[in-house]
């Protein structure tokens, strides 16, 4: 199957530049602050989002090594399968949080919860919308008995190049 | 800045054969079962997944047409910013679904929820989990006034090429 290409419209910019103790997740960087700088070609493309209280982030993890479909996630001493995890190592390095946006000046997103490393290249920004986004799961797999660990847990570099 | 390059690691087959008459959203496709096919070399990424009940699908709007950064989504009558809307047709097409998992047979997954096209190119599957993925959102800017419309409101086909 033919490959797919996209290009950055803009960047993340956080107080994370480097990947040791980065939080492993949005949960876990609730007071981390930090911006988005979209591309001036792009910036019509933000009309109406300030609206929304929340936003969601896709973005490259540019620094992440792929190296093996089983992964030792940051949660657990088990192997898993990748998809049955969040690490940033995978065939496709799509990176995925729900930050939330505290204001829009120009093409400059200032938003809150930042777990992604400073400098990450973004690739799509979607309304946070709690209807469409919030399902009632009830079986979280292996993560059951770690879930607790989400708040503490940080970034020890294993998944980087 | 350099273009990012992926891969598909399956496809999603699903009952919506064209765009018209498609829900908008997974909520509204809540009955709507489908199956996704992982490419063998991607199958051992699939291990312990099946301990999850719902799953997040990133996938390639293989059928939208980026024209503008500003469109008129399905839900209202006004021109919003692409990034203020989950419109298909934005300057990379990315999509985001929660479905929920019945269950894997090899690299089958037999799903329900689905809101995607038959044959879309898939990109990532991660496991959905509500401590990360819900965020109380207390503003969902102009769909306020609409977000009652989600569980009805069909695709027109005014995304697609």
């Amino acid at each position: 199957m033919k490959s797919i290409t996209f290009q950055p419209i803009g960047m993340i910019y956080s107080k994370h530049t480097r990947p040791h103790g980065t939080p492993i997740q949005f949960s876990g960087a609730k007071n981390d602050s930090g911006e988005i700088e979209i591309f001036p070609e792009f910036q019509d493309g933000l009309i109406d989002l300030e609206g929304f209280s929340h936003i969601i982030l896709l973005y490259y993890f540019h620094r992440a090594n792929f190296q093996s479909l089983t992964v030792k996630p940051f949660m657990d001493d088990a192997e898993h399968g990748v998809f049955a995890t969040r690490s940033p190592a995978r065939p496709n390095p799509i990176g995925f949080s729900i930050v939330k946006l505290n204001r829009i000046q120009g093409n400059r997103l200032f938003i809150q919860g930042v777990d992604a490393l400073n400098e990450t290249p973004l690739l799509d920004i979607k309304p946070y919308v709690p209807n469409f986004d919030q399902v009632e799961a009830d079986k979280i797999g292996w993560l059951e008995n770690n879930i607790h660990k989400h708040w503490t847990t940080k970034d020890d570099g294993r998944f980087i190049k």
